[in-house]
């Protein structure tokens, strides 16, 4: 009896040594860890509810033992941590990071080495890393591959993006993850640079939702130094494993202990609005890492941009075949007269940013070289520095200066990046010496060095080398084609914007599908602010370039939803001013809308169909809505209960006309002033690719409210 | 009658017409061209006897229609060049440019492309190089691979190391060209980065020895902007073929019209010497680069460098498994004991180079991150700024300043190239704040970004930046594990100096085989100077380090005369002073020896046997000869023609003992002086692996020859 009693103790004393329970602070989620027969095992559940289920941890490594199995477990670290800090810019004015953290040490008994997984587990969800601490018999090495598992409870409903090493430009699709294999080939439309990964492999953030009606996004934060994580489908087991982007030679990562991997994130509820709202991925980011952000701020901005996209102008100053830097004597060329960053035009534009409360500038074009930039594999293609005979940098500086506006620079390295490297400190000066504030950088094309891929640890090293020194420069940077954001602007705040992902270039493209920027939200926005830059009024492409029939998917209503729908600190208008002011009505919420908040609230969110935000602006009591609708239409019915109660305000909504249709119909919008309190509610028609902008104000004064209804 | 005769004259004049012929300055040497059946070929005589036979030109593509075949001859041009140009240091003061130059222009009907070939013709040899004019058909084009041959006459002797993408630092082998597959795994040895590259494929400069007592050399000149040239030996044909070295992806280059390919070189002669005095790669490359030079001299120096070789000391400060730039902090580590590059030594190095007349004292390991530096593709491996704790730069800046000497950097790379790029700017101007006038750089180890290769067109873009910015910043470039030199330095005097050969430091590592020294200069010098660091005058190494068991396979008569067969602006007294203590007799040599030279003579010459030159320095009636001899004991005999008639000079000559032997008795030398005039001679015994150095000094006075012998 006393035998059989001591094993069982021992059993069990065994099985909760080895099984480890972290709950959230709120209780409502339980991370699991366990050694199970040498293997890192963890699952996930909420509510008593799996929502990872027992899924397996380890890398595999070059030329030496992995680390995947022989482990024991030999401590275990617990706290908690319950902070609130402030972001520079951001969603809100204040963040909590309130997690329960457990690190458990493990053993890998074979080759006496050690790994430490570190498990945070928030209110909304679970972020894990490995850890690598200094060691004698593991400093060096190199990994083959990450071997992360997110076990599925289910055939659960996804929208993903095909995987691939280079482009995250891919459509979302929808499908249940035993679709996923089907639709892979529609899934890849042809790109600039691309490297398709499997017929089962997708990008993050990934969103799915389970029949349940749980939704669960998983993707990585603090990528830094590190490849970047795609996801590859086991179908039979429905199991999603980590795939890491690899070098030119098929290697995944060189580490250097002690050393960190990124964290892997699941967010999970069943609000889709929590995880619009999550703030895990900054969280697990480092704090602040810049002492003066003075010079950091929001960028509401127009550009010499969209009438190069739709084709109507050019980038390119000549028609040159191919020209060749610092030989190419481009004040012997002849221009082709369709240039569009030329002194006139950028006035112009400069004017009109001036006249209606704009930043900034952007001008694409600028630069010698655009003649053969693009798809030559060239090498030394730009130098950052040489403008166009037809524009004059300093007198732009100065104009745009005496109206109050700072031109925005762009460097488009056509993934040459030891070529941007070389030049970047001359490049980053010039913008100093030239009152430019801010960069959008891109990386159109295959990366040079040849074999290298858009998301390696290389490439990942370069783009946080740009935002660095950067930000010695006080600088900050837009990158476009670069890796997917993964919260480093908490560390980085002059980091202020990427694209990754299909953004409104694509309008003119071939369009982009009218759920597109009902997806976004749930999935590239999860890892930071997106330069989606909307703001298109005219649909009908050819309207500006004949040979181009591409249509804009949208109403001008939900363009300027997306204000508020699609966050970012810098927000462009994109469509030319001469389109603007055919509808300076509309444009005016684009002048108002803020950009940064104190608080945001989600209304109403389901992925795929509709999103619609509240936000409160920074230190004022004005609050913006925007709601983005799918090709459905659809009906929004949102409650004003964020106001203050007992206050009023004034609400100008901008919604899509009865009629509306984004293809049939895009421009017919109607805009109605209303008096509301924290009581109202608002019954709005959404209409397919449509939706609807509000703007909020205090009521200062009674004459204000006058004649206005009441809503 | 009169149709037979217009055939005849028709098909004559078609023969004339494709098949050109041109002719060297003195006549002796005929190229012929010819488009044969569309395919471009062309083959050497010299005296009317073969040299190079048919051999067919052109390129593979990658993508696109090659340029091998379906050419037509467009039109020819012709032209002759004879200047004589002044080099900012070399084996001469004055050298003469002079070549019959014919540049044969194809169309290739069926693509409607233009390809350009270029030869110039010397009284010593050959170069012919590829052009591709500006044309719409032809732009940015990949080559696959280059398709040059050489198609020898004869299963020649050939000394040759075996072809690689990585290195050079492999044994000369002599054998037949039938017998390189033979050889070629003994010809391999193990190399901190090495990629061989096939049984059959050798590196140039190629040196040949007909049966008929021909010397031919394979070479090519201006390497710039492409990737660096192999031969690849058709066995049964005997017909060598370039093989380029890859990217990444396996790509050759990416060229951009109007370009040019480097300079194929074929230097021929009976006379050996005449291969040693070619200047033909020289000629090749284009004019100096430079405005201002004055800042650009030859630099004798010392090291604190060969007791690290040898193992005696440390390149590294402490004994840590591994470092973190940055966050390692020194001040608080355990020194190992061990660190060379210390104050108290480094001045030591200074005192005696200020003493003997030395220029610098080159100081390796003097920066962070030496613990770690090798083999483990660590990317940030060094920043080129930050010296240990034991070595203060300024401090023994302004020492060395006292003592009228300067310092040499060192910059070991570690084949971490981007990082090097990134602090290339930061570490040049440390150079320039601390009076460094001259950096040795490495690149030891396989490259980063991985995948490439030490000779890829990548790395050869590189190697030129590295020496094209330290131009900007006054500052002389040696570059060690870097691609070997192809004349560039005619165009960047500033490149003083490479390695790219199994220099002295690998004396050190198991020995170089005794004849070594009398195969470099017709291989690795043909490019250009070599930093071979001689002057070791203790040849057992366990002297210095006990558990390193190589020995110098040298006299040190023989070390003496490597300052004259070896030429190199850059000259090393490599051993430790403490050892040149013990002979300053001989050392007295290494103090005299001029590094600049207005005219050089080689008095004999045998590969695999011995060279021996007369060179007379820069701006003064005083010459210097050496003598370096394989292992087989040998007897010199040279005339002192060269001296001007008339005239009395006085000879120290540094002999090997009679009994003097590289293995068994190295150090045994004798010293004799003796009074010379343009009619003596010299019989000298030559030790195996030995040699003689002779220095001589106009006499001014009778009262200095006075009790000399005469010789």
């Amino acid at each position: 009896m006393k035998k059989t009693l001591a094993f069982f103790i021992f059993a069990f004393l065994t099985l909760v040594l080895t099984c480890q329970e972290l709950k959230s602070p709120n209780g409502r989620f339980s991370l699991n860890f366990e050694v199970d027969n040498g293997k890192a095992v963890y699952w996930l559940n909420l509510d008593n509810e799996a929502v990872i289920a027992k899924s397996s941890l380890g890398l595999e490594l070059k030329d030496k033992e992995s680390l995947l199995e022989n482990f024991s477990l030999e401590n275990t670290e617990t706290k908690t941590h319950d902070e609130t800090w402030q972001p520079v810019w951001g969603e809100s004015s204040e963040i909590r990071n309130h997690y329960n953290e457990l690190a458990v040490g493990l053993l890998q008994t074979n080759t006496d080495r050690r790994l430490i997984i570190r498990f945070r587990l928030f209110d909304d969800g679970l972020g894990f890393r490995y850890e690598f601490p200094e060691q004698e018999n593991l400093t060096y090495f190199v990994i083959a591959e990450e071997r992360t598992q997110f076990a599925m409870t289910g055939d659960h409903m996804a929208f993903w993006i095909a995987g691939d090493f280079d482009t995250q430009e891919y459509d979302y699709q929808t499908t249940r993850l035993s679709g996923i294999r089907g639709q892979m080939k529609d899934a890849i439309r042809s790109n600039t640079s691309q490297t398709p990964i499997s017929e089962t492999a997708v990008q993050t953030a990934l969103q799915l939702k389970t029949d349940d009606g749980l939704y669960i996004n998983l993707h990585e934060a603090a990528l830094v130094e590190y490849s970047c994580m795609h996801l590859e489908l086991d179908e039979e087991n429905l199991i999603f494993e980590s795939v890491l982007t690899p070098d030119a030679i098929g290697d995944k990562g060189y580490m250097q202990a002690p050393r960190t991997t990124p964290w892997r994130t699941v967010i999970a509820s069943k609000n889709p609005g929590d995880i619009l709202l999550s703030n895990i991925t900054l969280n697990l980011n480092e704090p602040c890492a810049i002492e003066d952000t003075s010079w950091i701020k929001p960028v509401k901005y127009i550009g010499v941009w969209w009438e190069m996209i739709t084709g109507k102008s050019s980038w390119a100053y000549t028609d040159l075949n191919s020209v060749q830097l610092g030989i190419t004597d481009y004040s012997s060329t002849t221009p082709n007269g369709r240039h569009a960053a030329n002194n006139e035009n950028v006035k112009r534009h400069i004017d009109f940013a001036a006249q209606h409360g704009f930043d900034a500038v952007l001008v694409e074009g600028w630069n010698e070289g655009w003649e053969d930039w693009f798809a030559k594999s060239k090498d030394f293609v730009f130098d950052f520095l040489t403008p166009y005979p037809d524009f004059d940098a300093e007198m732009l500086r100065d104009y745009a200066a005496s109206k109050g506006v700072v031109l925005m620079m762009h460097h488009e390295t056509s993934g040459s990046v030891r070529n941007y490297e070389r030049h970047m400190d001359a490049a980053y000066q010039f913008m100093v010496d030239n009152n430019y504030t801010s960069v959008k950088s891109g990386y159109v094309g295959d990366i040079i060095p040849r074999g290298e891929y858009h998301y390696s640890q290389w490439m990942v090293n370069h783009f946080l080398y740009a935002v660095t020194k950067a930000a010695e420069y006080k600088i900050m940077v837009n990158a476009h084609e670069a890796v997917r954001p993964t919260g480093l602007s908490r560390t980085y705040p002059n980091l202020i914007g990427n694209e990754s992902a299909k953004g409104t270039e694509f309008e003119a493209f071939g369009g982009n599908t009218p759920d597109h920027t009902t997806i976004l939200p749930f999935t590239r926005l999860i890892g930071g602010p997106m330069d989606y830059t909307p703001g298109i009024f005219e649909n009908d492409v050819s309207v500006h370039n004949p040979e181009n029939n591409s249509y804009v998917n949208t109403t001008i209503a939900r363009q300027l939803a997306l204000y508020v729908t699609m966050y970012s600190p810098l927000q462009m208008a994109a469509d030319l001013p001469e389109t603007y002011e055919k509808h300076m009505d509309a444009f005016q919420f684009i002048k108002d809308v803020a950009l940064d908040w104190d608080k945001s609230l989600v209304l109403e969110a389901e992925p795929g169909d509709y999103v619609t935000y509240a936000r409160k602006e920074k230190g004022k009591d004005r609050w913006f809505v925007g709601r983005t609708n799918d090709e459905v239409r659809r009906v929004s019915k949102i409650r004003f209960d964020f106001l203050t109660p007992g206050k009023k305000y004034r609400a100008i909504i901008y919604a899509d006309a009865s009629d509306a249709h984004f293809k049939t119909n895009p421009k017919a919008y109607a805009i109605n002033e209303y008096v509301v309190t924290s009581k109202a509610r608002l019954t709005q028609q959404c209409a397919p690719g449509g939706g609807y902008a509000i703007s909020i104000d205090e009521v200062k004064n009674k004459a204000e409210a006058k004649g206005l209804k009441k809503l």
